[in-house]
């Protein structure tokens, strides 16, 4: 394709907003331009590599049976009404009601509408396994996008959901979709990290993220210096530090004064001790717990709507040192959400100031302690009252949890708990999930089918995204230089550009017979035609990164200059002799991949 | 592919609501289902004649040199707001706000956003002309979505733009696109008619319509039983059917008593004349004018908002055997709309019941008389008084119009203007539609370039849209009877069908090889591999349609049967040679569009 035909507006500036890498070379390269925060559009150049992202992700779920189909952007609310998240997806969600006040959601996601297609088609187990997928519009009310299209408010993902007699059937499906994913950022040419997540308000268990690395990542991943572990920090465990020494021999607590110490600092400056000899105790209110509270201390008369409490008030324990990860302690509440308890809650519940909480004596709070605490055979609480701190305060002695679970943020420096290396922290953003759903979604919307025995039974569910759009913009922030983008060759708009130094007479004739033998040969070129000076078509071929670049100028003809984009140097080869060659190192580039699986 | 590895619910009961042939096939062939009232899934069958169709759309728009993007669905109401349609365009553009309260549009058509994105970028005459286009989610708020995807809420969109410096660079692309939506036509099977249609709200002049008959049908179609003359009954004109006799001598018009006589039936009767005689006068009103009225009679106090007028009130006369054409009137008068006045204004404005209108001392409002009223001597008219009517009315004598254009509506029977040969009705769905949209959309956003003198201009455009969803249920349409689908081999969610009698032994192994035979060539096989009844397997194989069938049982091997879906009869060939026979007649049939177009 010529250069001249195309609509490339490459820039020099780019917008003040554009603070990563990916976001600024997508603007100067001519491949995106922004029609409203969060809102972007694809220019010819983008769309093509886009498409490619599309097609390498199709392929691969192809090659493991799932099968694509294309529900609606704009989903009907009855639906969302139906799993309930019509009430609980928060603002997020993009709630439109049309002429006729019908309400509809934009989608988000689509377990709701997959999930009422298959419904109404499923009979016998018979149709099970299935695994659909589409690769269509989202939209997400971000209050603060950013980053380009790392984090917009429309994007395009590829989600795939599958429906199961089993558990292991599903895990089947799982493990298959986890090495898709693998074979699909590979083909990408990105590095990605598979980590262990939380699957938060999505509901079930065993789900793994797919992560890149970058500086602006949502995402804290604590990585293990010595072996694969990686996991985000919401979820991350870690070796104890700690051992459970049964036999100390404690003296009684008994009541200190601690007048006008209000933080731990100040407490271990006063009672000359380390962070790790306190037990911090931290009051939470849960909203929407749907763990059975019926024998929980103080929680006998709580009232179940449902299958959830609306509100419910925690202590937490932990040793000094040490942070409280609210996304354990909420995963442990099967709990909607956790939040630090307001001061007048604090004051009420304790019966004392903020800052004097603690374990001993707090009867009317289910306790939850982390596991440190177990281990502390001589420590220092608050004593439930202004301006008193006890000392000598045993687990298990003088006060007893009413569960004992992790609930530790994970640092860096902490031990890996597989191999007790040091652990490291390094911030990510997510580029793919795969969560297993269980029957969240199939039992509330009533999916069935009969099994063997013609008995009644619900689907467990597995549910697949990949970010089409992140997954791009990652490409790039993985390989680019100051001068551009450095396409791997399997996403790049073209294959070969061609960059005559004046596209005329014998140049010109060389360059298009070049151009013919390529496309002849099934690779996509871009011939600068363009009566700009070698500079400016340099510049350009930098800047958009196509890989191969061939250079023809008279004076070294019947050679021609070959160069990669991500090499510095350049070699002569025989113009005669150049497509051929160039063509053949492409396609074996492209390996097997560059046909669609075949799936006869 | 396996059938037994695809999602397939093919059905024999029907919706109630599917009346037509493709919405009955659709769902009965397991391609398309239901999620809400006009919004609908495609299933894995479906999408894959659906992606067809695009891919076919994308060739042939990228064949003449138009480039593809890809901006938002949900596109800011600032730029809708800028063109003026946020308030023009009526309920059917569906507006939705988010959590900040900024208000969007769920785009209906994208005239806005590939304006708004080429402005940015425009700045010389050398850019032009430019021709972008995407194939991407549309919605339209339809109070009666009917007729399965081809009359839906969602439905998918190629729409094209381009942008030009003058008329004659607009009119190449107009054409090129008019050449290149034949040739889609033409590739998808579908017999189409190309007809002249009215640009509505769109603005600007130039259009042509591609029609496909249908009973059901949204449009009415004007056409010649001799030439190739189709319009729109929009805008569809015919040969005059009388003459002009300036020498007729005609006595002075007079008053006449009509008791009681309110139609023109009545009055004919009363009269002993025919309708023919009787000049009929209309009283309308018209909404957001935008001719010049300054010099109209009885608007010269009439207030103008920006370029329009909102409300004014208009007189139409015409023969009273023929009908006023309200798109015909609204597009002379550059209007929004032309509604009926209502009687309290047909009174206060003539002076008189409703039914006793005329042109003859109609002093205060506009007159605008269809060309048949000009050869009008000797004719009735209402007198502007209760009972009251005039006869010997001349036009020319007795009174003049302030215009005298065509404002007739055509009917079955009237003569072609183009050979005089009879005109006769269908209805027709619009697949797509190609405008000279003018700068309707380019001065409104402030588009401009720098001319050749580096004076700033303002680019014409045009605008080119395609139903992918209509287009894929008219295909089934044109193409199926009464056991199903006959899919043309382009638009084929397969090519060939391989339907073992049992799936087993020297039968499997024969229809496992053709398979692989087929694959390797290219073609796209469904291997019906299911345990079902012959007679099941050939029934789902006539209702999806699939072109080509290869039978094979025990008692024929070696050779075996092959069946075109269009043909009753089978034939016989040798299973080694039936793969590169039916192979070679396939792609003979898809012949040089099988491969994208090459463009360098």
């Amino acid at each position: 394709m010529k250069y001249s035909h195309l609509f490339i507006p490459t820039l020099r500036e780019v917008p003040a907003d554009a603070v990563i890498a990916s976001h600024r070379l997508m603007f100067r390269a001519g491949l995106l331009r922004k029609l409203s925060n969060g809102l972007f559009a694809y220019l010819p150049l983008g769309l093509r590599s886009f498409r490619k992202v599309e097609q390498i992700v199709r392929e691969e779920m192809n090659a493991i049976g799932a099968l694509e189909i294309k529900p609606t952007v704009v989903i009907p609310a009855e639906l969302w009404k139906e799993s309930g998240r019509w009430d609980s997806m928060g603002e997020s969600l993009l709630r439109v009601k049309n002429r006729l006040d019908n309400d509809f959601v934009v989608s988000p996601t689509a377990e709701e509408a997959f999930t009422a297609i298959v419904r109404d088609e499923l009979s016998s187990y018979r149709q099970l396994p299935l695994a659909l997928y589409q690769i269509n519009t989202k939209f997400r009310d971000e209050v603060r996008p950013r980053y380009g299209v790392m984090r917009g408010r429309e994007f395009t993902m590829k989600d795939a959901y599958s429906w199961h007699t089993d558990e292991k059937s599903l895990d089947d499906t799982y493990q298959a979709m986890g090495r898709a994913y693998r074979q699909i950022f590979k083909r990408c040419g990105l590095s990605v990290i598979p980590v262990r997540a939380d699957s938060g308000a999505m509901g079930g268990s065993g789900s793994e993220e797919f992560m890149v690395e970058s500086d602006v990542g949502d995402n804290t991943l604590i990585l293990c210096k010595s072996c694969d572990y990686a996991a985000n920090v919401e979820k991350a465990s870690c070796a104890p530090d700690y051992t459970v020494d049964a036999a100390l021999n404690t003296p009684a607590y008994e009541k200190i004064d601690t007048p006008n110490v209000k933080t731990i600092d100040e407490l271990c400056g006063f009672l000359k001790m380390t962070p790790a000899s306190f037990i911090k105790t931290l009051i939470y209110r849960a909203v929407n717990v749907e763990l059975d509270l019926s024998s929980a201390p103080g929680c006998g008369k709580l009232e179940r709507k449902n299958t959830s409490y609306s509100e419910v008030f925690f202590a937490a324990a932990i040793r000094g040192d040490l942070d409280v990860n609210e996304v354990k302690l909420a995963s442990i509440l099967k709990a909607g959400e956790v939040i630090l308890a307001s001061d007048a809650d604090v004051v009420r519940l304790t019966n004392a100031p903020v800052g004097f909480a603690g374990p001993v004596g707090l009867a009317n709070l289910p306790l939850i302690a982390d596991t440190s605490v177990s281990a502390m055979n001589d420590a220092v609480t608050g004593a439930l009252s202004k301006d008193l701190h006890y000392k000598h305060v045993a687990y298990g002695r003088d006060f007893n949890a009413w569960k004992i679970d992790d609930i530790r943020t994970v640092k860096a420096g902490d031990k890996c708990s597989l191999c007790s290396a040091e652990l490291y922290i390094k911030m990510g953003n997510e580029l793919g999930h795969i969560f297993k759903l269980g029957n969240k979604y199939t039992r509330s919307m009533n999916a069935s089918y009969l099994d063997e025995n013609g008995k009644s039974q619900i689907p467990v569910m597995g549910c697949y995204g990949i970010g089409i759009d992140r997954t791009l913009a990652s490409v790039i922030e993985e390989h680019h230089d100051d001068a551009g983008i450095i396409w791997p060759v399997s996403v790049a708009p073209f294959h070969v550009i061609i960059v005559p130094i004046k596209y005329d007479g014998e140049v010109k004739n060389a360059a298009d017979k070049i151009a013919l033998e390529l496309t002849q040969a099934g690779i996509e070129v871009l011939l600068d035609d363009r009566n700009e000076r070698p500079g400016v078509k340099f510049n350009d071929a930098d800047l958009t990164g196509i890989p191969w670049r061939i250079i023809i100028g008279e004076k070294n003809l019947p050679q021609v200059e070959v160069k990669r984009r991500s090499e510095k140097e350049n070699r002569m080869i025989d113009a005669d002799k150049a497509a051929a060659e160039i063509a053949q190192k492409i396609w074996d580039e492209l390996g097997a991949h560059s046909h669609e699986v075949l799936n006869t």
